[in-house]
């Protein structure tokens, strides 16, 4: 099978955290089309098991398929510590996860060997991120921490309150004792947090954001194997957005955090893939 | 077909918030046996829409129906706005929900006819407590506040926090200016932070916990209707416990609320109902 090279992007999260992935995408690749998937009738997938996340993953992967898309971006990290191993080998189209982007530039940027990791219980409990650090470099020591009240602070738009910074510095305590110089935001809702956690980390830390460099990676990727857009294929509609529940709630977020306005989200049954 | 008295109470829920249900029929009505289902695998709900939910509690309905159930309580307040309506009448047991109970003991209990209810955004969005509360007495004002931070902040554990109580303060500050005497604790999880919400709110105001009300309520119903168990049939797990993930930190949950101990624990397939 030749892969279409003006063919889209598919790219999916568990609901809206995701959306943080498809603008660096839309920042830094102009010329790629990208069709989203949002889980939004089976948010969240950071408190469920491996087992369930894989096989909610096939199924949205059976869906981007049937839309042509020719790579496909799991723009969750809770998806990408469970399932990405799971079907990398049943894909004849390349696919890439949040986690090994964002720890190879944790891994270089480091100078202390200490770097900190935050995500959801899922992602933080899998160790995944200590995992591919440690390959790249023996020496690094990773200390975790699950963060579970985060998203929902993020999904009421309490970006920059006073119990948003209250509860990110109980969570953040440890990691600054153990004195990290490097901290992964090991989910795709914070960075809209940035500006919290680096005040509460203060200037010593290097924040590091997958979804920035995930949209690099994907860039590299997609040059190598040929397959960049030739942006030649000029399309009404270049982003497409599905969810499996709530399209105009997600519409919302979506407009909110995009720099693209977004005009059409269609629902679909996830569970018929 | 005759329903059988010994039978168990089939209970289910989004996930773990219906457990305060089970707690009071457990203490009020303890000779009747119970099969419990917790949708962990698809919490939450309070974020999902109408059409989906009914879907899933259809889905459960079949298999608390396969554990040949003689009554069945809706111990989810969203899923009691959505889906109650819907399904009572293709089924030959009897189906109660925790909106009425609630709703019926506020009608009582309110002076001044302002009564307070907070809950999930589908609970207060839905609007049923006001449809309730305004047939039993249409002069009584219903003031709705969604609280969307309040079950996660449970589920950390973080009952009696400043934090939580902040939180609280806010969500709970347009109730207390419109000088409500009474408020419905619409969410399986608030009467987790009852004293937090009752200390915010004052000594003026009547929490009604949905959850006691729903027990007595079922009490009654199953009296009426000749259903109430002999007690005579006694089994080794007179409380069994399903769930759609993760069947571990269910039971821990479980038995940090329960007064029973939570042995044992099944996770089943749900989206094959």
């Amino acid at each position: 099978m030749k892969i279409e090279r003006d063919a889209p992007v598919g790219v999916f999260d568990s609901g809206v955290g995701g959306l943080t992935v498809a603008r660096e995408i839309m920042r830094n690749l102009p010329s790629e089309k990208i069709v989203y998937f949002g889980d939004t009738a089976r948010v969240p997938y950071g408190s469920k098991s491996r087992e369930t996340i894989i096989r909610y993953s096939r199924q949205i992967i059976r869906f981007l398929q049937e839309q042509e898309v020719k790579a496909i971006v799991v723009a969750c990290n809770t998806a990408s510590a469970f399932a990405l191993d799971a079907v990398r080998h049943e894909l004849d189209i390349p696919i890439i996860g949040v986690i090994e982007p964002g720890a190879r530039i944790a891994a270089q940027e480091t100078r202390n060997k200490r770097v900190g990791v935050i995500g959801t219980e899922g992602t933080v409990g899998s160790g995944i991120h200590a995992e591919y650090l440690k390959k790249l470099d023996p020496e690094i020591k990773v200390i975790g921490k699950p963060c579970p009240l985060f998203v929902p602070l993020v999904e009421e738009g309490w970006l920059h309150d006073p119990v948003t910074v209250e509860v990110a510095t109980r969570y953040l305590r440890e990691l600054k004792e153990k004195e990290i110089d490097t901290l992964i935001l090991g989910c795709t809702h914070y960075p809209l947090l940035r500006s919290t956690i680096g005040q509460v980390m203060g200037e010593g830390v290097r924040l590091v954001n997958p979804a920035y460099e995930t949209a690099l990676e994907l860039g590299r990727l997609l040059k190598e194997q040929d397959l960049l857009s030739t942006g030649k294929q000029q399309e009404e509609f270049p982003y497409r957005f599905y969810v499996s529940d709530l399209a105009d709630k997600f519409k919302e977020f979506a407009n909110s955090i995009l720099p693209y306005d977004v005009e059409m989200t269609q629902k679909i049954d996830i569970e018929k893939y």
